[in-house]
């Protein structure tokens, strides 16, 4: 495991450039906005083909017996969360012998992983392991060693594994505070614990999404976050309405990404079940009000 | 100004990466070790053009008339200061119209400087501007939009610049304690005031070292560092007690770079010049003890 410098959107770049030539074939597969911009960044590296694409407005995973995979593709990478779109992966897609690759920086630690399934994991600090600026990457052994020359040094993960992350100053405050976030998720009972915290947060919310015709999420019932629920009202004229009545109840940041509008409850582990409690208990009150 | 993620050494790849092709011709000017490494990365990406070597072990900088410069060179990189060996430029070289590039990571901050004689200036955020993590850089405006496709986005000045240095997520708290840094800077009377506190700081530490036989600095005195002074004992056997009696005295970290042994005396801005009269007061006492 190897703790980098930069967020996850440093590795769009890093990936490729630890893996691949520009001759090389990598699969991608399109289930939102961090999927695009992983692809985006790709193609300034490698031939791209994109495996899968679920499509605007992003709310379903489609079946990978349908994903148009590369035979000998360098690696297939995917995105387990996507924060905008509230869609994430409930299982790890067979892809047969090609090395998964994984943006996991939004779903990272919030339930247990077989990490042997992977070639490369990696994730931004900022949702579920601490401050900003810091990036894990875990690399299957045989995947080191393979980097371009013009790889910056501080990016690549050979360099960075022999130096054990520390082939330069690491943001060391980021990486004190993942240590003490590791602490708590042992004190916690772990991450088969956070895993079943995390669904029953998400259960508990989507239900009561479900449960009214006043509140929408149009995510595919299979594919629905368990850490970023968008949902829409029934009449978006109430929208700020709700935000600005939300706030008072101090329940805040709850505004849609700026991209798509409405509301999403973000709900990574630091926030207990309380916060969800509070939130579903706001949103019946103010569909008793205004529904 | 642009807040990036990485430290200085994200740079050493950053700045050809986003001013150069591979047939561009650089000059580097190689005072000691963090220039070595700048120029070891900058072969990835240029044709790089050694103009002035000071030589190991580092203890002077070579004369800017003896300087090996190529005209229309794409830029001329040096490092203001070298931590390990302890030397600093105190004036801002002049090269004709080659934009000026300087790794400013352990001075910037340290005194007032002329920022329209640069083309592009960096620096890690470590020593005068906040936590690990991240890196300032100034670029004049007419080098932006120069890089190459496969910078990396997070690291591409231009890109930065467009999104106010937010492209990605930031590291938000190290952002926050450099914006507090900015403040006590201002509090404590600028930078002209730092730059006097420096001065002094360094003279006293200087003079005490030159006035005893018992130690001694090998930089040549008009190269010799506000920030860092290496320094060794005439009896290097001694060296272990006189850490050892240092740290009991509450003076830590006087250990030299692990290249060069002996003792370095690092006096940031962050150590008053209190910190220097307890360090200048103890190696007296530990000369008339031990010399």
């Amino acid at each position: 495991m190897l703790f980098l410098q930069g967020g996850a959107t440093a590795q769009f770049a890093g990936v490729p450039l630890n893996l691949t030539t520009p001759d090389s074939v990598v699969d991608y597969v399109n289930t939102g906005a961090w999927s695009k911009k992983g692809i985006g960044e790709a193609k300034h590296y490698a031939k791209v083909n994109v495996a899968a694409d679920a499509g605007e407005p992003y709310t379903s995973i489609p079946p990978v017996a349908n994903w148009r995979l590369t035979p000998d593709a360098t690696y297939l990478h995917y995105t387990p969360n996507e924060t905008i779109g509230g869609v994430e992966f409930h299982f790890v897609p067979e892809v047969g012998e090609t090395p998964l690759v994984a943006d996991m920086s939004s779903t990272i630690l919030s339930r247990p992983i077989d990490v042997s399934k992977f070639g490369v994991i990696y994730g931004g600090a900022q949702k579920n392991i601490g401050p900003a600026g810091l990036t894990l990457v875990i690399v299957r052994d045989d995947l080191l060693g393979r980097s371009r020359v013009a790889t910056p040094a501080f990016m690549d993960f050979a360099a960075m594994t022999k130096d054990g992350s520390m082939l330069n100053t690491p943001p060391t405050f980021a990486w004190y505070m993942a240590g003490l976030v590791f602490q708590w998720l042992k004190r916690k009972g772990g991450l088969a614990a956070m895993g079943e915290l995390n669904r029953a947060k998400a259960d508990k919310l989507y239900a009561a999404i479900d449960g009214s015709s006043f509140y929408r999420n149009p995510v595919a019932k299979d594919a629905r976050s368990w850490m970023n629920a968008p949902f829409t009202l029934a009449n978006p004229d109430l929208d700020k309405t709700f935000l600005a009545e939300a706030r008072t109840a101090g329940l805040v940041t709850l505004e849609g990404h700026r991209s798509v509008g409405g509301m999403r409850a973000s709900f990574y582990n630091a926030m207990p079940m309380e916060g969800v409690d509070a939130l579903v208990s706001f949103m019946k009150e103010f569909e008793r009000r205004h529904g």
